[in-house]
Protein backbone atom coordinates (compact mmCIF):
# COMPACT_ATOMS: atom_id res chain seq x y z
CA UNK A 1 0.00 0.00 0.00
CA UNK A 2 1.26 3.29 -0.65
CA UNK A 3 0.51 6.81 0.66
CA UNK A 4 1.85 10.30 -0.62
CA UNK A 5 1.62 13.41 0.87
CA UNK A 6 2.99 16.70 -0.73
CA UNK A 7 4.12 19.86 1.61
CA UNK A 8 6.50 22.44 2.22
CA UNK A 9 9.19 23.29 4.87
CA UNK A 10 9.83 26.18 5.81
CA UNK A 11 12.21 28.49 3.83
CA UNK A 12 15.65 28.41 5.56
CA UNK A 13 19.32 30.24 5.16
CA UNK A 14 21.72 29.21 3.19
CA UNK A 15 23.22 26.25 5.31
CA UNK A 16 22.44 22.84 6.44
CA UNK A 17 19.60 22.39 8.75
CA UNK A 18 18.00 19.09 10.70
CA UNK A 19 14.43 18.67 9.39
CA UNK A 20 13.59 15.47 10.88
CA UNK A 21 10.51 16.52 13.06
CA UNK A 22 9.67 19.09 10.66
CA UNK A 23 8.68 16.42 8.52
CA UNK A 24 7.74 13.99 10.54
CA UNK A 25 4.73 16.66 11.37
CA UNK A 26 3.69 16.90 7.89
CA UNK A 27 3.30 12.77 7.70
CA UNK A 28 0.05 10.24 8.31
CA UNK A 29 1.06 7.67 11.05
CA UNK A 30 3.70 5.09 10.07
CA UNK A 31 2.96 1.62 9.30
CA UNK A 32 4.46 -0.85 11.58
CA UNK A 33 7.48 -1.94 8.73
CA UNK A 34 7.57 -0.14 5.60
CA UNK A 35 9.73 2.53 3.67
CA UNK A 36 9.33 6.23 3.60
CA UNK A 37 10.91 7.98 -0.05
CA UNK A 38 11.32 11.73 0.51
CA UNK A 39 11.79 14.09 -2.80
CA UNK A 40 12.53 17.09 -3.30
CA UNK A 41 11.23 18.93 -5.95
CA UNK A 42 14.24 21.33 -6.32
CA UNK A 43 17.48 21.13 -8.36
CA UNK A 44 19.41 23.85 -5.81
CA UNK A 45 18.83 22.41 -2.56
CA UNK A 46 19.21 18.67 -1.87
CA UNK A 47 18.25 16.35 1.41
CA UNK A 48 20.34 13.86 3.18
CA UNK A 49 20.82 12.03 6.12
CA UNK A 50 24.00 12.87 8.46
CA UNK A 51 24.86 13.81 12.59
CA UNK A 52 22.57 15.47 14.48
CA UNK A 53 24.42 15.94 17.71
CA UNK A 54 27.38 18.56 17.53
CA UNK A 55 25.66 21.62 15.15
CA UNK A 56 29.61 22.00 14.44
CA UNK A 57 29.05 19.37 11.87
CA UNK A 58 26.85 21.29 9.98
CA UNK A 59 28.46 24.49 10.06
CA UNK A 60 31.60 22.57 8.34
CA UNK A 61 29.46 20.91 5.79
CA UNK A 62 28.75 24.41 4.73
CA UNK A 63 32.68 25.58 4.46
CA UNK A 64 33.41 22.31 3.09
CA UNK A 65 31.29 22.19 0.40
CA UNK A 66 31.93 25.34 -0.37
CA UNK A 67 35.12 25.11 -0.72
CA UNK A 68 35.39 21.92 -3.26
CA UNK A 69 32.29 23.54 -5.22
CA UNK A 70 33.33 27.20 -5.35
CA UNK A 71 31.68 30.21 -6.53
CA UNK A 72 33.09 32.18 -9.35
CA UNK A 73 34.77 29.49 -11.14
CA UNK A 74 36.55 31.48 -14.43
CA UNK A 75 35.11 28.71 -17.01
CA UNK A 76 31.31 29.18 -15.97
CA UNK A 77 28.77 29.73 -18.47
CA UNK A 78 25.59 29.24 -16.62
CA UNK A 79 26.36 32.59 -14.45
CA UNK A 80 22.55 34.62 -14.82
CA UNK A 81 21.15 33.45 -12.01
CA UNK A 82 24.13 34.74 -9.52
CA UNK A 83 27.34 33.23 -8.34
CA UNK A 84 25.69 30.99 -5.75
CA UNK A 85 23.22 29.14 -8.47
CA UNK A 86 25.49 26.83 -10.39
CA UNK A 87 27.34 25.48 -7.19
CA UNK A 88 23.84 24.73 -5.92
CA UNK A 89 23.29 22.22 -9.11
CA UNK A 90 26.17 20.87 -8.84
CA UNK A 91 26.27 19.89 -4.96
CA UNK A 92 22.70 19.09 -5.17
CA UNK A 93 23.62 16.29 -7.87
CA UNK A 94 26.39 15.06 -5.08
CA UNK A 95 24.50 15.13 -2.12
CA UNK A 96 21.02 13.86 -4.02
CA UNK A 97 17.38 15.00 -4.50
CA UNK A 98 15.68 11.80 -3.16
CA UNK A 99 16.05 9.27 0.16
CA UNK A 100 14.35 6.56 1.30
CA UNK A 101 14.38 5.23 5.00
CA UNK A 102 13.57 2.33 6.66
CA UNK A 103 9.91 2.27 9.16
CA UNK A 104 10.50 0.24 11.43
CA UNK A 105 7.95 -0.60 14.46
CA UNK A 106 5.89 2.17 13.30
CA UNK A 107 9.20 4.75 13.59
CA UNK A 108 11.34 5.83 11.35
CA UNK A 109 14.58 3.38 11.88
CA UNK A 110 17.59 5.87 12.06
CA UNK A 111 20.52 5.31 13.77
CA UNK A 112 21.38 6.84 17.09
CA UNK A 113 23.52 9.83 15.64
CA UNK A 114 21.45 10.43 12.25
CA UNK A 115 18.79 13.11 11.71
CA UNK A 116 17.35 14.66 8.09
CA UNK A 117 19.38 17.56 6.59
CA UNK A 118 17.78 19.89 4.54
CA UNK A 119 20.63 21.61 2.53
CA UNK A 120 19.73 25.02 1.37
CA UNK A 121 22.84 26.22 -1.51
CA UNK A 122 20.99 29.26 -2.60
CA UNK A 123 21.81 32.38 -0.67
CA UNK A 124 18.16 33.85 -0.69
CA UNK A 125 15.43 30.84 -1.30
CA UNK A 126 11.49 30.09 -0.28
CA UNK A 127 10.33 26.90 1.31
CA UNK A 128 11.57 23.48 -0.46
CA UNK A 129 8.62 21.38 -1.38
CA UNK A 130 8.70 17.70 -0.68
CA UNK A 131 6.80 14.55 -1.85
CA UNK A 132 6.72 11.80 0.99
CA UNK A 133 5.60 8.07 -0.11
CA UNK A 134 5.19 5.50 2.41
CA UNK A 135 5.04 1.57 1.13
CA UNK A 136 4.22 -0.72 3.07
CA UNK B 1 2.15 -4.24 -7.26
CA UNK B 2 5.84 -4.06 -8.81
CA UNK B 3 6.51 -4.38 -13.06
CA UNK B 4 9.97 -4.19 -14.45
CA UNK B 5 11.61 -3.48 -17.85
CA UNK B 6 15.23 -3.27 -18.86
CA UNK B 7 16.11 -0.98 -22.09
CA UNK B 8 19.20 0.62 -23.05
CA UNK B 9 19.29 4.65 -23.74
CA UNK B 10 20.75 5.42 -26.91
CA UNK B 11 24.60 6.20 -26.92
CA UNK B 12 25.40 9.69 -26.39
CA UNK B 13 28.99 11.38 -26.22
CA UNK B 14 30.82 12.53 -22.68
CA UNK B 15 28.37 14.83 -20.91
CA UNK B 16 24.98 15.17 -19.55
CA UNK B 17 22.20 14.65 -20.78
CA UNK B 18 18.28 15.00 -20.25
CA UNK B 19 16.66 11.52 -21.01
CA UNK B 20 13.41 12.01 -19.21
CA UNK B 21 11.34 11.12 -22.45
CA UNK B 22 13.17 8.52 -23.72
CA UNK B 23 13.11 6.96 -20.30
CA UNK B 24 9.41 7.41 -20.18
CA UNK B 25 8.72 6.05 -23.76
CA UNK B 26 9.93 2.65 -22.64
CA UNK B 27 7.55 2.21 -19.85
CA UNK B 28 4.44 0.67 -19.53
CA UNK B 29 1.92 2.91 -18.06
CA UNK B 30 2.32 4.43 -14.80
CA UNK B 31 0.00 3.69 -11.63
CA UNK B 32 -2.15 6.71 -10.16
CA UNK B 33 0.58 6.52 -7.14
CA UNK B 34 3.55 4.87 -7.05
CA UNK B 35 7.72 5.11 -7.03
CA UNK B 36 9.54 4.69 -10.06
CA UNK B 37 12.89 3.15 -9.58
CA UNK B 38 15.91 3.86 -11.89
CA UNK B 39 19.04 1.52 -11.74
CA UNK B 40 21.86 2.15 -14.34
CA UNK B 41 23.84 -1.28 -14.63
CA UNK B 42 26.95 0.47 -15.29
CA UNK B 43 30.01 2.04 -13.01
CA UNK B 44 31.19 4.72 -15.36
CA UNK B 45 27.65 6.55 -15.73
CA UNK B 46 25.61 7.67 -13.60
CA UNK B 47 21.82 8.95 -13.45
CA UNK B 48 20.38 12.01 -11.20
CA UNK B 49 17.97 14.66 -11.30
CA UNK B 50 19.07 18.72 -12.09
CA UNK B 51 17.81 21.76 -14.07
CA UNK B 52 16.07 21.03 -17.77
CA UNK B 53 15.97 24.37 -18.86
CA UNK B 54 18.99 26.24 -19.71
CA UNK B 55 21.82 24.06 -21.70
CA UNK B 56 24.72 25.96 -20.43
CA UNK B 57 24.19 24.03 -17.03
CA UNK B 58 25.33 20.46 -18.53
CA UNK B 59 27.59 22.58 -19.77
CA UNK B 60 29.31 23.52 -16.59
CA UNK B 61 28.44 20.24 -15.14
CA UNK B 62 30.59 18.98 -17.35
CA UNK B 63 33.59 21.57 -16.26
CA UNK B 64 32.63 21.66 -12.82
CA UNK B 65 33.26 17.50 -12.30
CA UNK B 66 36.28 17.57 -14.77
CA UNK B 67 37.83 20.20 -12.14
CA UNK B 68 36.59 18.42 -9.05
CA UNK B 69 37.54 14.65 -10.30
CA UNK B 70 40.41 15.45 -12.64
CA UNK B 71 41.82 13.14 -15.42
CA UNK B 72 45.83 12.16 -14.82
CA UNK B 73 45.90 12.61 -10.87
CA UNK B 74 49.98 11.50 -10.40
CA UNK B 75 48.77 8.77 -7.64
CA UNK B 76 46.40 7.15 -9.60
CA UNK B 77 47.13 2.87 -10.16
CA UNK B 78 44.00 2.07 -12.23
CA UNK B 79 45.20 3.68 -15.54
CA UNK B 80 44.76 0.63 -18.18
CA UNK B 81 41.77 1.83 -19.60
CA UNK B 82 42.39 4.87 -20.19
CA UNK B 83 42.53 8.37 -18.54
CA UNK B 84 38.90 9.29 -18.02
CA UNK B 85 37.64 5.63 -16.90
CA UNK B 86 39.14 6.13 -13.08
CA UNK B 87 37.37 9.31 -12.70
CA UNK B 88 34.10 7.94 -14.18
CA UNK B 89 34.12 5.83 -11.32
CA UNK B 90 34.29 8.52 -8.62
CA UNK B 91 31.93 10.60 -10.61
CA UNK B 92 29.29 7.59 -11.05
CA UNK B 93 30.00 7.16 -7.45
CA UNK B 94 29.76 11.11 -6.06
CA UNK B 95 26.42 11.40 -8.46
CA UNK B 96 25.17 7.87 -8.15
CA UNK B 97 23.94 5.22 -10.10
CA UNK B 98 20.17 4.56 -8.58
CA UNK B 99 17.34 6.78 -8.80
CA UNK B 100 13.47 6.80 -7.13
CA UNK B 101 11.18 9.26 -8.15
CA UNK B 102 7.15 9.48 -6.86
CA UNK B 103 4.47 8.89 -9.17
CA UNK B 104 1.22 10.65 -8.91
CA UNK B 105 -2.00 10.92 -10.81
CA UNK B 106 -0.69 8.46 -13.32
CA UNK B 107 2.89 11.02 -13.99
CA UNK B 108 6.32 11.36 -12.75
CA UNK B 109 5.90 14.22 -10.39
CA UNK B 110 8.95 16.20 -10.91
CA UNK B 111 9.21 19.59 -9.99
CA UNK B 112 8.80 22.16 -12.70
CA UNK B 113 12.94 22.72 -13.38
CA UNK B 114 13.68 19.26 -12.96
CA UNK B 115 14.64 16.74 -15.74
CA UNK B 116 16.44 13.21 -15.50
CA UNK B 117 19.94 12.91 -16.52
CA UNK B 118 21.54 10.61 -17.69
CA UNK B 119 25.78 11.52 -16.68
CA UNK B 120 28.00 10.16 -19.69
CA UNK B 121 31.53 9.88 -18.24
CA UNK B 122 33.56 8.11 -20.41
CA UNK B 123 34.96 9.27 -24.01
CA UNK B 124 33.30 6.93 -26.09
CA UNK B 125 30.88 4.84 -24.52
CA UNK B 126 27.80 2.07 -26.12
CA UNK B 127 24.50 2.81 -25.54
CA UNK B 128 23.41 2.35 -21.36
CA UNK B 129 21.61 -0.06 -19.86
CA UNK B 130 18.38 0.47 -17.00
CA UNK B 131 16.35 -1.50 -15.00
CA UNK B 132 12.98 0.37 -14.85
CA UNK B 133 11.05 -0.69 -11.32
CA UNK B 134 7.61 0.85 -10.37
CA UNK B 135 5.93 -0.05 -7.55
CA UNK B 136 2.19 0.44 -6.87
CA UNK C 1 5.00 -7.45 0.83
CA UNK C 2 7.87 -6.07 2.86
CA UNK C 3 10.28 -8.19 4.67
CA UNK C 4 13.36 -6.59 6.50
CA UNK C 5 16.52 -7.79 8.42
CA UNK C 6 18.75 -5.78 10.55
CA UNK C 7 22.38 -7.20 11.21
CA UNK C 8 26.20 -5.82 11.07
CA UNK C 9 28.92 -6.61 8.63
CA UNK C 10 32.20 -7.59 10.48
CA UNK C 11 34.68 -4.52 11.17
CA UNK C 12 36.57 -3.28 8.53
CA UNK C 13 39.65 -1.15 7.68
CA UNK C 14 39.43 2.16 6.05
CA UNK C 15 38.91 2.02 2.83
CA UNK C 16 36.86 1.03 0.35
CA UNK C 17 35.25 -2.88 0.20
CA UNK C 18 33.16 -5.25 -1.88
CA UNK C 19 30.36 -6.54 0.12
CA UNK C 20 27.95 -8.29 -1.80
CA UNK C 21 28.03 -11.56 -0.88
CA UNK C 22 28.54 -10.64 2.63
CA UNK C 23 25.06 -8.82 2.57
CA UNK C 24 23.51 -11.67 0.44
CA UNK C 25 24.44 -14.19 3.98
CA UNK C 26 21.75 -12.22 6.09
CA UNK C 27 18.91 -11.79 3.57
CA UNK C 28 16.07 -14.12 3.13
CA UNK C 29 15.43 -15.42 -0.02
CA UNK C 30 14.42 -13.05 -2.57
CA UNK C 31 11.66 -12.89 -4.42
CA UNK C 32 11.07 -13.35 -8.29
CA UNK C 33 10.47 -9.54 -9.06
CA UNK C 34 11.21 -6.57 -6.49
CA UNK C 35 13.37 -4.25 -4.55
CA UNK C 36 16.47 -4.18 -2.26
CA UNK C 37 16.95 -1.16 -0.01
CA UNK C 38 20.15 -1.11 2.05
CA UNK C 39 20.40 1.24 4.64
CA UNK C 40 23.72 2.20 6.34
CA UNK C 41 22.20 3.61 10.29
CA UNK C 42 26.11 5.48 10.41
CA UNK C 43 27.37 9.22 9.33
CA UNK C 44 31.08 7.74 8.57
CA UNK C 45 30.65 5.25 6.74
CA UNK C 46 28.25 4.94 2.84
CA UNK C 47 27.08 2.17 0.90
CA UNK C 48 27.38 2.70 -3.08
CA UNK C 49 27.92 0.21 -6.42
CA UNK C 50 31.19 0.29 -8.25
CA UNK C 51 33.46 -1.49 -9.81
CA UNK C 52 34.08 -5.39 -8.39
CA UNK C 53 36.84 -6.44 -10.76
CA UNK C 54 40.40 -4.58 -9.84
CA UNK C 55 41.44 -3.85 -6.80
CA UNK C 56 43.28 -0.75 -7.83
CA UNK C 57 40.24 0.64 -8.57
CA UNK C 58 39.38 0.56 -4.42
CA UNK C 59 42.76 1.93 -3.76
CA UNK C 60 42.04 4.64 -5.82
CA UNK C 61 38.89 5.19 -4.58
CA UNK C 62 40.49 6.02 -0.91
CA UNK C 63 43.37 8.09 -2.55
CA UNK C 64 41.17 10.33 -4.88
CA UNK C 65 38.29 10.92 -1.88
CA UNK C 66 41.19 12.17 0.35
CA UNK C 67 42.15 14.28 -2.10
CA UNK C 68 39.39 15.81 -3.06
CA UNK C 69 37.60 16.05 0.97
CA UNK C 70 41.18 16.65 2.66
CA UNK C 71 41.91 16.33 6.77
CA UNK C 72 42.91 18.85 8.63
CA UNK C 73 41.43 21.98 6.33
CA UNK C 74 41.99 24.96 8.56
CA UNK C 75 39.01 26.26 8.78
CA UNK C 76 37.18 23.44 10.32
CA UNK C 77 35.22 23.68 13.75
CA UNK C 78 34.23 19.80 14.69
CA UNK C 79 38.02 18.73 15.21
CA UNK C 80 37.69 17.01 18.44
CA UNK C 81 36.69 13.37 17.19
CA UNK C 82 39.50 13.24 15.21
CA UNK C 83 40.79 14.66 11.99
CA UNK C 84 39.13 12.24 9.90
CA UNK C 85 35.94 12.51 11.38
CA UNK C 86 34.77 15.73 9.55
CA UNK C 87 35.77 14.42 5.97
CA UNK C 88 34.06 11.11 6.88
CA UNK C 89 30.71 12.73 7.27
CA UNK C 90 30.99 14.96 3.66
CA UNK C 91 32.25 11.67 2.50
CA UNK C 92 29.00 9.74 3.64
CA UNK C 93 26.92 12.93 2.20
CA UNK C 94 28.65 12.61 -1.34
CA UNK C 95 28.45 8.31 -1.58
CA UNK C 96 25.24 7.83 0.24
CA UNK C 97 24.11 6.45 3.09
CA UNK C 98 20.91 4.45 1.76
CA UNK C 99 21.12 2.40 -1.60
CA UNK C 100 17.78 0.26 -3.63
CA UNK C 101 18.50 -2.17 -5.94
CA UNK C 102 16.64 -4.20 -8.33
CA UNK C 103 15.30 -8.12 -8.05
CA UNK C 104 14.90 -10.18 -10.93
CA UNK C 105 14.27 -13.74 -11.27
CA UNK C 106 15.28 -14.24 -7.56
CA UNK C 107 18.37 -12.18 -7.82
CA UNK C 108 19.88 -9.37 -7.70
CA UNK C 109 20.14 -7.32 -11.19
CA UNK C 110 23.46 -5.91 -10.86
CA UNK C 111 25.58 -5.31 -14.21
CA UNK C 112 28.66 -7.70 -14.57
CA UNK C 113 31.07 -5.44 -13.17
CA UNK C 114 28.77 -4.28 -10.18
CA UNK C 115 29.26 -4.77 -6.69
CA UNK C 116 28.21 -3.30 -3.41
CA UNK C 117 30.75 -1.56 -1.49
CA UNK C 118 31.25 -0.52 2.28
CA UNK C 119 33.27 2.51 2.55
CA UNK C 120 34.52 3.18 5.27
CA UNK C 121 35.92 6.24 6.07
CA UNK C 122 37.35 6.41 10.03
CA UNK C 123 40.53 5.09 11.02
CA UNK C 124 39.27 3.00 13.68
CA UNK C 125 35.64 1.54 13.43
CA UNK C 126 33.29 -0.95 14.94
CA UNK C 127 31.28 -3.22 12.54
CA UNK C 128 28.74 -1.03 10.68
CA UNK C 129 24.82 -1.62 10.90
CA UNK C 130 22.34 -2.04 7.93
CA UNK C 131 19.06 -2.27 7.81
CA UNK C 132 17.71 -4.49 4.29
CA UNK C 133 13.75 -4.18 3.44
CA UNK C 134 12.99 -6.37 0.61
CA UNK C 135 9.91 -4.92 -1.06
CA UNK C 136 7.45 -7.58 -3.84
Amino acid sequence: MMTQATFSLAAKPRGYHIVTNEILAQLPSLPTVGLLHLFIQHTSAAITINENADPDVRTDFESIFNHIVPENLPFLTHTLEGPDDMPAHIKAAMIGNNLTIPITDGQLNLGIWQGIYLCEFRNRASGRQLVATISS
